[in-house]
């Protein structure tokens, strides 16, 4: 729907698979000094020396995470290392390196790799990680990505779920939902398309949801932020699946309850305006929806001076006993347990 | 055809994401000292202190790289981890860690799980790793495994394909060829059970084909070995494609010929037999079978006297200048050129 349809098809088959990794990786270069060998031995070679690493890994399936109708695939490429990298970033860690392995159909032509790993590469490039490894293989149908991320750390910087304590503020960044209704914005538009697909939709109203859905990024400026302000989060998780899921991750990690307020948290006015439209709660949709890439923390209340009127962090409640439970204060000053439900129970509710 | 078909069946929706991965690794144990945080975090935590780590990375496809019709999935779960072993030791280092992510469709129900990963358990601690991450996820079809494998060795003793010189020797460890046979003999069983499906199979003449396929190792012994008789190879591969593609990747890599000896190419005797059955050459099974998962590699003229007579190492012959090219000597002493033909080639032209 928004790609570019390039008419020049090579089958795969024409390269073999040392042929096909060989030209998909080969204006890969490699930035970091911890790197001492990327692609082209059994295995990559790092060497972050006195650091600690961290390791997250993530699967992209079609048809499960990404419908390739609406996306394109330079945008998949970007978003499958930022969800990788948002991981890291979530440990108070910075990314280094990411592995990249594909599992691909004979109906996707070489031109269509090209694009996919050009939005890796771009990825690559603007968070300055290396992509040191991975594997090329086919499938018997459709798209699969799967990335590992590695990132470095002094040990005592590392921030886990865990480490949260009754009082700490609850922090979040950036603002919530939009990823989600940008989906459903797409959703919308592949129906009417299938019913005339000579229709133009005009997207612009939509354009901030659709960039979050689309082209999602990861807060590595918050780690670096947080270094600067001399912040050390008690926890850190990264909103994939939600608010609620990820506060209840940090609760149970922590145990600890929580007290969220419905009225802190940060919205965008197109989000507002499009939840109207779609007589969807917003509020709901920020608990719930998922895909926003932002992290949310803890920090002690000592720390409150140094966040205050920062303009990337909201402060949307507090930690609590873990008798006091998980709660949401309404608008109307009511009390509602927070429980998980994560954007795939969303989805089937609409 | 070797399961035994267990006949509870509990559906992964009755778990959720997090459920299937909890019961999925509840009894995963750390061994390692550098595993700072395993499973339970945005990512898992590593300090390997001042060496340098290894990282490689491998995808299982159903349908490509198994059949589940005669892989029982304990077995596949111990591959899955094994092949990416093999990627390790083949750099002289130690693997330490693993991450395991799978895509699966509902048709496996949890007890299929339950076995698959019983069989990365086990290969797990067989290896002395530690299963510190992974991602679980639905697929609209089959199954999918991706393993991401983490080694250490001090820095100069990692050993990359590129180091080897004219006149090094060429060294393999174990036999080769057999692990294709043993796929030769499963694939013409799987045509017999079709026809009939109530046939008795005697598979007992082809027992160590069928571990080889169905059961293979990764050769960490070896790196001890190569660690106690103090000998560094100047260049090594795991031979996962078949003799003739690995020996090419050292040659190419290392800018050198090579000379291989058709009558030193280490065969087991029920590998020979079953060839005779199947009217194959030997030797062609050896160049081109893939997945023994021995390691291919090179060592100075000096350090012959230290491995000569080992029962696990056989010298194939030796590198030259790389204007001489890759040549086989065949019993009848003619040299033939050294092609790549992997084991899909191969399937292909039977």
């Amino acid at each position: 729907m928004f790609e570019d349809k390039d008419q020049s098809r090579t089958p795969l088959s024409q390269l073999g698979e040392f042929g096909l990794i060989d030209h998909l990786t080969q204006h890969f270069t490699i930035a970091q000094k911890s790197t001492v060998k990327g692609i082209g031995d059994d295995a990559a070679v790092l060497d972050h020396s006195n650091k600690q690493i961290v390791v997250t890994t993530d699967l992209l399936v079609e048809g499960v995470h990404f419908d390739l109708s609406y996306m394109p695939l330079k945008h998949l490429g970007y978003k499958a290392i930022i969800v990788n990298l948002s991981d890291v970033y979530a440990m108070n860690a910075m990314a280094t390196q990411v592995t990249v392995s594909i599992a691909v159909s004979n109906r996707f032509p070489l031109e269509a790799l090209e694009e996919l790993y050009a939005g890796i590469a771009l990825a690559a490039k603007t968070y300055n990680v290396d992509v040191v490894g991975g594997d090329t293989t086919s499938s018997k149908t459709g798209l699969l990505i799967t990335v590992t991320a590695i990132g470095e750390a002094q040990g005592e910087n590392i921030v886990y779920r865990s480490g949260a304590q009754p009082n700490d503020l609850i922090v979040t960044t950036g603002d919530l939902g939009a990823a989600y209704m940008g989906l459903q914005v797409l959703e919308r538009e592949k129906e009417v398309f299938k019913v005339n697909p000579r229709s133009q939709p005009d997207l612009e109203p939509y354009s901030y949801l659709l960039e979050r859905q689309l082209k999602p990024e990861a807060r590595k400026d918050i780690v670096e932020l947080l270094a600067k302000m001399e912040v050390r989060p008690t926890s850190m998780i990264d909103i994939s699946d939600g608010l609620s899921s990820e506060v209840i991750h940090l609760c149970k990690s922590s145990k600890t309850g929580c007290r969220i307020y419905e009225d802190k948290i940060p919205l965008d006015p197109q989000l507002i305006h499009t939840c109207e439209e779609f007589k969807i709660d917003s509020t709901t949709v920020a608990l719930s929806g998922g895909e926003d890439y932002e992290l949310l923390f803890t920090v002690a209340q000592k720390d409150y001076e140094k966040i205050k009127g920062n303009p990337h962090l909201t402060v949307l409640g507090h930690m609590t006993e873990e008798s006091a439970g998980l709660n949401l204060v309404t608008r109307g000053e009511t009390l509602v347990p927070i429980i998980a439900r994560g954007w795939n129970a969303l989805t089937q509710e609409d």
